[in-house]
């Protein structure tokens, strides 16, 4: 995890917040190829969800919800952590991450000072909209601690502008929010952080079956995007860890370095959440099945929702690699690379010129101008042509095409392909179509 | 715009905040239409920053920053609204937006009361993060009001991660937060929005030249966009206007429905922002210039910054058109049409079978199947041909693909413009390059 922390910051794929006023917990900057990387997964997901999916539409709900929101979802009374503190270091501690002893014996475990009670926390983030900047209950908001609300609000809404009917599913993509005390492993537990959910809507009795092909769906996104699925694995929620609203819950679990951490949660949130906003709002959400003759229920919920810093954290630790290499003119034995999948790698193909004079530099713009509306480039004419692929190699780019003294006479360029290191020569023209055709077709073999 | 606010209610572009519960002022929710036009737009201005220029990069910056940047900024001094009340009625105003002598005379416009004094309010949301739910003024944390900042506090990272030379700029696109008193015109001026700014980093001496050409970019990017540019004008920044730290300031400004308002910001910064940055973390922000003999200064900074959710304000309100329609077959007489550009209409291509029967259907998906790789598609099989013709029209369809009898027979489809509604006749193999050829080459002309 350090050589991939430390690789994130030496490239700029992620910074410390506010870095220069000492850093901001709980909190991360995507920088040049951190954002390129974060924006593709994201886009990635998104056509994956709606782009190819029939009966699932998009929704960018707000940040700032209605405070009754946090009411129906149960978030105001149960969204707290235990904490104690002790009375002599002024320490604070999650009462359930502490030897029980402790708790019990109200014993401090680093200095053995008395402990205080255990204390109910919310994680949510307080403040006031409005014009009075008071402690007044009234004009109290949160800052979302999750997406999914935002989409059981605006379901009938949804329904109606777009004739809706069941199965169905709703994606959002956003950032939520929670206090969380203990923010640690890099940008894997942050206070904001940015999540990927669909919430897929069907009839009664059909939950069980639509719950198991979305399993089978999301299991076979990430062998799509290249993940190494021997570090992929399911975690079936025990009955002490499934939520009171749920019906069944899986996690999909990954190796990170370290160990086995939550990726992405399929849940059957069974019809609590639709009933609740009943409940607290006063208003029918129940679906009308005009199919049914008109039978009126409410829904069932297939959820799934996966991080997105999170996916990129993943993708990064997967996508690391050290190798041992032995092309000649190359100072290095070894390269670190990076795997990404050509769909989300933040540079598609770099330009390089082997010199930068007799023209070459000057054709290797021109080459880039041609490729730059339909790929994200990258040109780089500093130092050796071997320095140059490892520069490439670390951030990932999958392709990189090389202007020499034979483009100068024959219009030809060479393809070098990141993963294998192989090379082909080919004619400028046929090089847009190649690299649309190396995304499509592209599987990873390392 | 009572027009426009409620065909983006019907059809799914805008929705009031958690409107199950009485809607939250401030704050929108982007429907299934509405988050695709809105990542499009994002979509097309960061390829039109990053992707299309050498020597611009990409940021994510964190919502939630250190609070010193605050104090840097001066939105902790600066950012306010004078505030007066009613002691009587208790109604609550503008100071600044209240007749002068009201304020003066200290007499309320509505009840005719005592006013108080007039109070600074702090526009930023304040909120606590760590464990501490006080009013400990150590844990104090602000959502940011604008992105800029964090731009700003991550250019020595982003100069050193990225090597960048001057002139160089950085792009970042992202939510902000202000507790506006006064929100008004459906999504012009809300709590929270999102921005698009871009900040240029060069040398003093060349800041002019490059404000003037900045000023010349922004303005062709939206004749690229479509926009009527007859609804754009410019507006400079009076002395009573200009910031504090501003050397020269031009808003673009749009002809609204309720009147010219201002869309995008080009502003010369000057020094300012990097001056203070340095003052406050005492770190050396200047840059060092290893082609003028590694002399050291601090930049200047030219900011364009636009609203991403106000500019899909304003391509709703250029887009929206109605149209005397004389088609036959068709039981309107008019018509709404959404005239968006094809790069940033949520549907690019709706694929509609004639009749559902004789297995027109079946061979309507499997042509949508062919192009949903690589397009927004919409299929629709509901009603009459020229009822959904209209429905893709105001939903800013630009192509519509019609499957009838003749396609069974030889392959043929119909292609529909939707600004023209003029249709051509074209093998199925040729649908998927000719939209593309389309999309590249359209021209609004209407």
């Amino acid at each position: 995890m350090e050589k991939i922390t430390s690789l994130a910051k030496r490239r700029g794929f992620v910074f410390q917040s506010s870095e220069i006023y000492g850093g901001q917990s709980g909190a991360w900057d995507y920088g040049p190829l951190g954002v390129e990387l974060k924006n593709r997964i994201a886009r990635n997901w998104w056509k994956e969800m709606t782009q190819l999916h029939d009966e699932i539409v998009g929704l960018d709900a707000a940040i700032l919800m209605h405070p009754r929101t946090w009411e129906a979802s149960g978030h105001i009374e149960n969204f707290t952590d235990p904490l104690v503190d002790c009375k002599k270091c002024k320490a604070r501690f999650r009462a359930d991450q502490i030897p029980p002893e402790c708790v019990s014996e109200k014993k401090c475990p680093e200095c053995g000072g008395e402990l205080t009670g255990v204390r109910k926390f919310n994680l949510m983030f307080k403040t006031h909209i409005g014009p009075l900047e008071s402690n007044d209950e009234s004009n109290i908001i949160y800052l979302r601690p999750e997406t999914a609300q935002g989409i059981y609000v605006n379901y009938k809404n949804i329904i109606q502008s777009n004739r809706m009917k069941l199965p169905f599913g709703i994606a959002q993509i956003g950032k939520a929010f929670r206090n969380e005390i203990v923010t640690k492993n890099f940008i894997f537990r942050t206070c904001e952080f940015e999540q990927m959910e669909m919430q897929y809507f069907v009839k009664p009795g059909t939950d069980v079956e639509w719950f198991n092909e979305w399993k089978k769906r999301r299991w076979a996104y990430y062998e799509k995007l290249g993940v190494k699925m021997e570090r992929l694995r399911w975690h079936q929620h025990g009955a002490d860890e499934l939520a009171h609203y749920a019906k069944d819950a899986y996690d999909i679990e990954y190796l990170f370095p370290m160990g086995w951490k939550e990726l992405e949660g399929v849940h059957n949130r069974s019809q609590y959440d639709l009933t609740r906003h009943t409940d607290y709002s006063g208003k029918d959400l129940q679906y009308i099945d005009q199919d049914d003759g008109n039978r009126k229920y409410i829904p069932f919920i297939i959820e799934t929702s996966a991080g997105l810093t999170r996916t990129l954290l993943m993708l990064l630790c997967d996508a690391y690699d050290e190798e041992k290499v032995a092309d000649k003119g190359n100072e290095d034995d070894y390269r670190t690379v990076l795997r990404f999948h050509p769909t989300v790698a933040p540079i598609t193909v770099a330009v390089l010129p082997l010199q930068k004079k007799d023209g070459l530099a000057e054709l290797a713009h021109d080459i880039r101008a041609a490729l730059r509306e339909d790929f994200a480039t990258d040109y780089d004419q500093g130092g050796a042509i071997g320095r140059r692929y490892r520069r490439q190699d670390e951030a990932g780019t999958p392709f990189c095409v090389t202007v020499d003294y034979e483009t100068k006479e024959n219009g030809s360029v060479t393809l070098r392909f990141r993963d294998s290191m192989n090379q082909v020569r080919l004619p400028r023209a046929e090089l847009a179509p190649r690299l649309f055709q190396e995304i499509k077709t592209y599987k990873r073999t390392k």
